[in-house]
């Protein structure tokens, strides 16, 4: 037994007891007779003093202690004279009789503090100090939480959480996998999972009708911002199941983690077909905190000599509530953000709904106060708000109104970070077209099942199916999506026709599991959720990487351990590996 | 909603119910007038009866399906005439109504019944179907069970389970890594983790004084049987810890999973040094479910013109309570097990100890009664037991004492599958000499502190050097294993020194974790578990494959879904490899 407490327990009824306290030097004070030192672990900081008085060696040792340095004491819990009422253990402090010192440390690269001075890399670099910070400490403790109150959950309906394998079988759909070559079976790979999901679906063929698992999986992509090449799913199925079924358990899962590790009552998540969304917000997982609904004045504002209006497909409208009072040099900075290439808007239009009545538009010269009026009238707009415009093709114009009413969300504080508005975003498209393969992807994967009241358009129009899928969305971020699967052969057949593949690529690809559904397959669905999204959801932020101990940077590097790395001659001679450029080795 | 209810919870109070049932056909019989058919989920079997009588149609229906067809039945509840008290359920059946066959299936390629026709291969190749079978089934549940039990009481004890990366960097130390290319860093490799050590490590300076997790570990082992390429572990570490803590914390988590997944309660786990375990029982994981203690009767037997004995080192005993009743034809069996190969014995010599108190021995010709009384008083042995002797090398002879001990533990049903004896064995020695590379390999790996106490054999005598290491047996399977580890510099490089590790080669494997101990490393210790092994020590199985939901073969081979296996050439491309034997590729 190092100590008798932790830093953050010791209370004024504590005083007068004897303890003993370990932990890491915060910070060190020498006010000429007293030093006071804060030792700090991962439970709080407590005060310790060091009277030059009564022990004047002990007190010089305690001017020795830098930064950092891992100490052992022995004192006297005391009442404070000055309290500090910022922290927990501020009423006392420990009046020391013994010091032991741990082990020294070096003096850290950067300060160990909740505003910390060091740059993101070299924090990557020195993770492991990085991780000794309060805002990462408290991160990593809300996954522990979250991981922990989804098991409780699952468990008591009779979910069951069974481990699916790592080393598994490559398939050229999807993805890029990461592959490990077998030694013992030479010339072979494995693929490392970039989901459970043909496992998952062989236990619901097992039987096995309510299944879970928290899981690590990998995709060798290049990594976008806020991807990593591992990350963690929450991954889920149900057998004997309907849509309607799976929505339900898994708002409640939602519902309850809120309730139990955030203590939030989340309101009833909202229902938004894929179309609906897509027209009204131009995106698949809406931000539905907040209004500025998209609306379409495309056949209002037509044939009045507007060019840029006459030659759009759509012309579309938000209303920023309160926005007249932007000023003119706001809109202008507005203006540019739309036209940054990642927008790509040629530009933006707007009208002004004074407080007098009166209209104030970019397009006066060709739009009258009582053409603007109907403008207002469609968006709803009312004295003190500002329209704002924009035209185009419809997909384009849709994409660019997105991002634009996003940033007048923000601009407008609309997105409170406290404030949850969840989603299911329904009914997404079977099929999506892919222009350089000439053919049809799957939009969520081939074992999604398509809706049985569009089974006609199978071969009528298959860009129109719609399918058993959906996506669960807070704030505008994905948090999950899935599907009620195909357990039926013919439809499986068919779906992998109109992906292109013969019946052998399906055989070598994906066989066990056709094999698998000969045997006694029942209807079945489910839904994964982003574990590392979800948990910077609920810390209010949003970068994955702050919800991971130790993540890797934008080229797939971890810094501090330097992985990838090169591996010994001898292990890729044992692989019956080379490299093909001698260069790069 | 595809059933009101499952198969596994109908009662007489519920009879006259109108209820909905899904399920799998576990069988059918054809009894005339009337069709019985079972029908089984994972929570139960449901009987069905469908009356010609009362619908001829239905009945016919019924009668087509196949074992393992998916059904979907309307009914209502009735009390069974022939009552089956075997089920939970045998109190009912269901009259039919409504048929609808949700998919058909092929015949299985083996019953789905608790004791199977099909064979190992067949079991792995359609392990889909053979994990419907109940014996399977109850291992996933009981391992589920384990994992949350497990995690919650870690939980209760402030113990956070924090992930640690799965794509990390490949060390020559201990057993061979799976390694996998890099695409965005071409040329380098990834390594899959062999365990968390190192970075569990890291999360103890970082300040985490409590972590566990239960995570994947990866071994490229030529794999004896019952081991698993990849298997799972329950992961931990505590910082300010002496082994005391260590070992009375993990006692807690032991006891706890005992008593709330199989609600018995462990008793006291005893304590062995690794010294005392060799000696007495020739294993560092001996079985204590029984006695059968070793006697050195060295002294006792040389000297009597018996050259065997005369020449061996040692000369060990062990009493076989009741032992006297075996026959001359068992005693000739065993003799021929422990000159068999892998027990490696010249033979076995043995003394019956009669009612009488006469005494019968196998070197009656080297040995008179008064001399054997000298045996049987040494090895406590009573009128009634049998005394065996083996003789060599100490060490030999201690290994095949054990391998004998055991066998006879089993002969005389000693090892009870309901019983459990845990024990910690400590003290386990630091390094062992490696005769190949004629240097000291770190007996559990290079982070184990020595005892304080042998500080000075460091360097006059370190193969005597004990560690503060050990090992968590129970039944004579090692089920965790740990240590407190080195947190001083000083210690640390006298330790690469004696591994023969220049600093170079410690910088290049370890620097990471040398460089984060210059900052402030606390004093820490942990220990990990066999996940697999504790799944199976509970269930009362021999073979950790029966816990896992997709084992690999014993080539490390998933026969089911066919991997290891080739890859596209094209990906091979992107990570610039190719097969140095353009034979194998």
């Amino acid at each position: 037994m190092y100590r008798s407490h932790r830093n953050g327990e010791l209370r004024l009824t504590d005083a007068n007891k004897e303890v003993t306290l370990c932990g890491w030097v915060q910070k060190s004070r020498d006010l000429g007779g007293m030093t006071f030192v804060d030792l700090r672990d991962r439970y709080g900081i407590t005060q310790l003093v060091f009277n030059t008085e009564t022990n004047e060696e002990l007190c010089k040792q305690a001017r020795s202690l830098g930064r950092e340095y891992v100490i052992q004491i022995s004192g006297i819990v005391k009442e404070r004279s000055s309290k500090n009422a910022n922290i927990p253990t501020g009423d006392i402090e420990i009046e020391i009789t013994k010091l032991d010192i741990l082990n020294e440390s070096k003096t850290p690269p950067f300060t160990i503090e909740d505003k910390t001075d060091g740059g993101d890399e070299l924090r990557m670099k020195y993770r492991y100090l990085d991780l000794r910070r309060n805002p990462v400490k408290e991160n990593l403790i809300l996954r522990h939480k979250i991981g922990l109150a989804t098991r409780n959950f699952m468990n008591n309906l009779e979910f069951l959480e069974i481990e699916t394998p790592f080393l598994i079988k490559s398939t050229p759909e999807g993805a890029r996998d990461f592959v490990v070559p077998s030694r013992m079976n030479g010339g072979q790979f494995y693929a490392l999972p970039q989901s459970p999901q043909t496992f998952k679906q062989l236990l619901m063929v097992s039987g096995y009708d309510r299944y879970f698992q928290i899981v690590k999986c990998f995709r060798d992509e290049d990594l976008r911002a806020d991807r990593q090449p591992e990350f963690t799913q929450i991954d889920c199925e149900m057998a004997f199941v309907e849509q309607e079924d799976i929505l339900q358990t898994f708002e409640g899962l939602i519902k309850n983690l809120f309730a139990e590790v955030l203590k939030v009552e989340l309101p009833e998540v909202e229902r938004m077909t894929y179309a609906d969304a897509m027209k009204n917000y131009g995106s698949d997982k809406p931000d539905i905190r907040f209004g500025m609904k998209f609306n379409y004045i495309t056949e209002l504002v037509k044939g009045k000599d507007f060019k840029i209006f006459d030659e759009a497909e759509d012309i579309i409208a938000i209303t920023v509530k309160g926005g007249n009072s932007l000023t003119r040099k706001q809109i202008d900075k507005i203006t540019d953000y739309v036209k940054t290439p990642q927008v790509g808007a040629k530009g933006l239009i707007y009208c002004r709904v004074n407080e007098d009545g009166s209209y104030k538009s970019s397009v006066d010269k060709f739009y009258n106060q009582e053409e603007l009026a109907k403008w207002v009238d469609t968006c709803n707009a009312k004295p003190g708000d500002l329209i704002m415009v924009l035209s185009g093709d419809t997909t384009k114009v849709q994409s660019q109104m997105n991002d634009l009413r996003l940033h007048m969300g923000d601009m407008m504080e609309l997105r409170d970070g406290k404030v949850f508005a969840p989603l299911w975003v329904l009914d997404f498209p079977l099929l999506e077209w892919d222009e350089d393969s000439e053919r049809f992807h799957a939009m969520h994967h081939p074992f999604t099942s398509p809706k049985k009241e569009d089974f006609e358009l199978l071969n009528t129009n298959p860009g129109a199916v719609r399918a058993n899928a959906y996506d669960l969305v807070i704030n505008g971020v994905e948090i999950g999506g899935g599907s009620i699967r195909i357990h039926d052969k013919e439809v499986q057949s068919r779906m992998f026709d109109l992906l292109g593949f013969t019946k052998e690529e399906a055989e070598t690809q994906f066989g066990f599991l056709m094999n698998a559904f000969e045997y006694g397959a029942p209807p079945h669905g489910g839904i994964a959720f982003g574990f590392d999204r979800i948990c910077s959801i609920f810390g209010g932020s949003e970068s994955i990487r702050d919800y991971i101990a130790f993540p890797k940077n934008n080229s797939g590097r971890d810094v501090m351990i330097d992985a990838p790395a090169n591996v010994d001659e001898a292990q890729l001679e044992e692989l019956g590996l080379k490299f093909k450029n001698m260069n790069i080795s």
